[in-house]
């Protein structure tokens, strides 16, 4: 199996995201696929992960683990800031 | 214990939500406190929870588990629309 079947979330059309996991598990038969996601995309990364599960590939995969975390960098102007961050882990049934 | 010790996350400033549940844990003694968010208010739910948990009580209370789900609800033009939810249960260690 591959070490890491992640998607990462980001300002990309919705559709894009939702197809990535979705050809993950179809046509690369992955047995599980990690979607990830910072800041304000966390909420986008939770709506690709229903929207699969629920609508896509509803019945064949479910939500295996969710994961939050922090992330700590300094920004252009030199200051520290911390972002917010999501693992969500979706397996075949 | 009190059946449910939820903080919904809204568009209220930032902080009123972190104190929320840093006061639910302190001056409530609450062994658990939930925090919903639904749509777009899912990431600030995320940063509440970490804010509270890494800033405020670090090393006092874990993240003991997170809930993703859908809603379906009737807009205002009678279309039917989901939107997504998180639960995210912090418990005092």
């Amino acid at each position: 199996m591959a070490a890491d079947n992640a998607i990462f979330v980001g300002n990309k059309p919705f559709m894009n995201y939702v197809t990535a996991v979705v050809m993950q598990f179809t046509t690369q038969d992955a047995e599980e696929v990690t979607i990830k996601a910072r800041g304000k995309f966390i909420s986008r990364a939770v709506d690709v992960a229903e929207i699969a599960a629920k609508r896509f590939l509803n019945g064949q995969i479910y939500v295996d683990d969710i994961k939050i975390d922090s992330e700590e960098f300094e920004n252009k102007e030199g200051k520290q800031v911390r972002v917010s961050t999501i693992e969500i882990t979706l397996k075949k049934k």
